[in-house]
């Protein structure tokens, strides 16, 4: 069991730590992604949670707080999520192939998760928009290396290298807006998701119109043929 | 001129009111830009557009019709730029490359149009994220009809069609990465931001890597050849 934070005393103690603090952190996820971060209110966060509002406040503090607590821990989930599928010593293809599946499946079961990440903070007047831009700016930078890997495994001259960054700001951008297109889209699963994402971004259009399609490399990982 | 609306006096009437409330626009698109729309103030924009505070109420009304009136004008701005390059009769590629190099032409000259446009109004909670939400999919659902028309003019079966609608939305979200993309980036040219979409969602990465580059198509436009 987790030490006691500094200060907050934890009374009615029959669950450890740990447990109320994600039950808290799952009921303030729903009530963020259903109302929006300023109309959530910490009584409803607490109603949720079926924990006193004191509770609330003696674990996770402020709603800011609450809330910042909210992302860093949705934030980790996400990038853990993509990044313990990825192995580097996979082919750069592989690697791409796993991780954009990684994604659309954390977005399928996680929802909240993602509407808190993803549209409830982007806009600039928001409190934590700065915290949010700096998680997806590292992403991008990940990606951009792992594209730079391909280019180099490929032999590519030098100065494509550089071009690997955009490249990655516009693949993430892809994903994010095949996410929003997904909620409006309920039905279709992650993986024709993941594979509409990979037949975009690896193949192109311009080859897709010529009747081919992308398919995940030959592995362990299964190889379902189309997106459809 | 146009006609006066429903009781708002113009007392002082040296200049048309079409150059006035465009001088109070491109004032509250700076503003709004810089500020956010919670922290911009009416003072601000009467200062910058050198008109009245009380003119600029009698003109464009309250803060929030100032903003809905700004967002209009912007939306329609760049629908306009893209819409009227993009010729029907032109092959879709071509099509696809006049429009992508447009928005970035656009968004280069009008970068307060784009910040207020693209990063102020998409979170949930925000009075107008609704409205730019049913833009952004309408632009997404004429960029899908365009690639069906390519997919279909190319031959492709039946189920491949409605592939192109996620495909759409795929490509607009990595167009409005590579755009936040190049605020870092300033030195960037439009023409470089539009090559290198066009690279990825007409070659895709994996043809990339294998030292293809996508060009122009030969025409009356110049057909500068990489993106470096």
């Amino acid at each position: 069991m987790e030490t006691e934070q500094r200060g907050r005393p934890a009374r009615v103690k029959r669950l450890p730590r740990a447990v109320r603090e994600r039950q808290i952190l799952d009921a303030a996820t729903a009530v963020f992604s259903q109302r929006g971060y300023h109309a959530a209110s910490m009584d409803e966060v607490a109603e949720v949670a079926a924990i006193s509002k004191p509770m609330v406040y003696a674990y996770l503090g402020s709603k800011e707080e609450l809330f910042a607590a909210c992302i860093k821990r949705e934030a980790t989930r996400l990038t853990e999520s993509v990044g313990t599928v990825v192995d580097p010593n996979l082919a750069p293809e592989e690697q791409l192939w796993r991780g954009v599946l990684a994604f659309f499946t954390f977005v399928g079961e996680h929802r909240d998760s993602w509407n808190v990440l993803h549209r409830q903070v982007t806009s600039e007047g928001h409190p934590f928009a700065q915290q949010i831009a700096e998680g997806r700016k590292r992403v991008i930078a990940l990606i951009g290396a792992l594209l730079s890997q391909a280019a180099q495994a490929q032999g590519m001259p030098d100065y494509f290298v550089p071009e690997t960054k955009p490249i990655a700001a516009a693949l993430v951008g892809a994903g994010e807006s095949l996410a929003d297109w997904w909620l409006d889209h309920p039905d279709e699963t992650a993986k024709a998701m993941a594979l509409r994402l990979m037949n975009l971004v690896w193949l192109g259009f311009g080859t897709l119109v010529q009747g081919r399609t992308w398919h995940p490399p030959a592995g362990p990982a299964d190889a379902t043929p189309t997106p459809a």
